[in-house]
């Protein structure tokens, strides 16, 4: 597995970069942005993989939500990759929610997607393994993500246990089985069986959840997807019943932008940090 | 002169706005963001007007540098227009450096720019004037900027005494009449005759500004820029034959970047505020 740096840019103290990679798990090229903060280049530090939401490359985290600052602070590498197969081989659908740029974070069952859309096999094995060769990380990860990342980092944590010591999510979908976004990209990806989609919804995954790993979930009252594609109340019901720990912190006037995660991430990379380096 | 706003996002506790006007100046319809920090819903607060660099609109400061974080934390208003007159009716050229996105905050004598191509007046009275009439600012106006963005920042407080407490740049172009892409613009805008691009070119002006206004200057050591179009050393040599009070930092490693401006944003609007709020 060979990494070709494609970016490589100073910043607080330490460096932006961006790699690219031949895939064996999605059968592409991709890219993926890491930050090495400062202390990386004379120790090992821990993890935060960052998921991101529809239509997102690894840039949109990298440029936007600021986090840079607060892993150099705290002394966090943030990997973010992208959010689905690319190439001209790789099958598209009409629209932004399906197709590249909309994997879900999940291994796709059906034609034509199934030959390249295997996000979670790529995000839990492939660039985990590829990080932990290539760069001066120790074995403590956090993950954390936004709308469709949200989505993907929690069922990855979930679907996990012992693998992750710190799961936190922006705006997630956490009942993509309930909501549009979830319909249409399940039905393409997964087929019509509402059965093999519960393993990639974090609402059904919460009931049976063999840890208890604590969920920090942020959500703006004025997210224009809130009451359609979100609903984090059925997060709280499941959380509530399953006894499942979950701080869902509904953040006044916020909407589903980035200037609402980067409003929040300086507490986020808090909260992974605390939980990655004691 | 009415302004409508047409966009509101939560920010940092305060509110990430953008509001669109007709502009007298510029007899076009223009744009400028502008950051309302939390204190702002209860007293008046100094302003920083923040100028783009090539290619830019409205949008990179406020999406990329990370600045809000810093303007809540010391109350301080930011405003970021737009680099140049824009719509159908608006001249322009090919290349990314000159015409629109290419102002160069100068008021241009020559066909077919003169007609719009006035960012000098926009900044200085225009701009002010309405922000002026329409939030809650006290007179305390710093200015800074980024590239074709710096150069406008130190020229216009350099020709203004009185007006900005403070000024600070990130790798400016300081001596337009010596590089190309000063050489370009000022020759399109301005015409021939160099003696008349003297009064918008730092090294120049700064030779006989009656305001001894401290010049904060970062510029980044592994720009590309660096040799061919920046040259700080001219803006020394000028400060230091000036007596005029100047701090340049050269940053080892940074490059051109948005990376490289939200590295040091902080420091600037600390810098800032200190004149702005003492």
């Amino acid at each position: 597995m060979t990494l070709q740096r494609i970016e490589h840019r100073a910043m607080h103290g330490g460096w932006q970069d961006v790699h690219e990679h031949a895939s064996s798990s999605l059968g592409c090229t991709m890219r993926f942005a890491v930050y090495l903060p400062p202390q990386a280049a004379t120790q090992k530090l821990p993890v935060l993989y960052w998921l991101s939401g529809l239509t997102c490359t690894e840039q949109n985290f990298i440029t936007k939500a600021g986090a840079q600052r607060y892993a150099a602070e705290h002394g966090v590498i943030l990997v973010a990759p992208d959010t689905s197969p690319r190439g001209d081989d790789v099958a598209d659908a009409d629209g932004y929610d399906l197709g590249k740029g909309a994997g879900f974070y999940v291994n796709a069952t059906q034609a034509p997607w199934a030959a390249h859309y295997r996000m979670y096999d790529y995000l839990v094995d492939e660039l985990p393994a590829l990080i932990e060769a290539n760069f001066p990380v120790t074995d403590a990860r956090g993950i954390s993500g936004h709308s469709m990342g949200g989505h993907g980092a929690l069922t990855i944590a979930l679907k996990n246990p012992g693998r992750y010591r710190s799961v936190s999510a922006f705006s997630p979908i956490v009942a993509p089985s309930q909501v549009p976004w979830g319909e249409k990209a399940f039905g393409a990806y997964l087929g019509d069986d509402r059965e093999a989609w519960k393993q990639y919804d974090a609402v059904e995954l919460i009931r049976n959840a063999s840890e208890r790993l604590p969920l920090l979930v942020d959500q703006g009252d004025a997210d224009e997807f809130l009451q359609t594609q979100l609903k984090p109340t059925l997060l709280q019901a499941a959380a509530d019943a399953a006894g499942h720990p979950l701080t869902l912190r509904l953040q006044p006037g916020y909407d589903h932008s980035y200037y609402f995660i980067a409003s929040f991430i300086g507490e986020h990379i808090a909260h992974h940090a605390k939980a990655l380096t004691t």
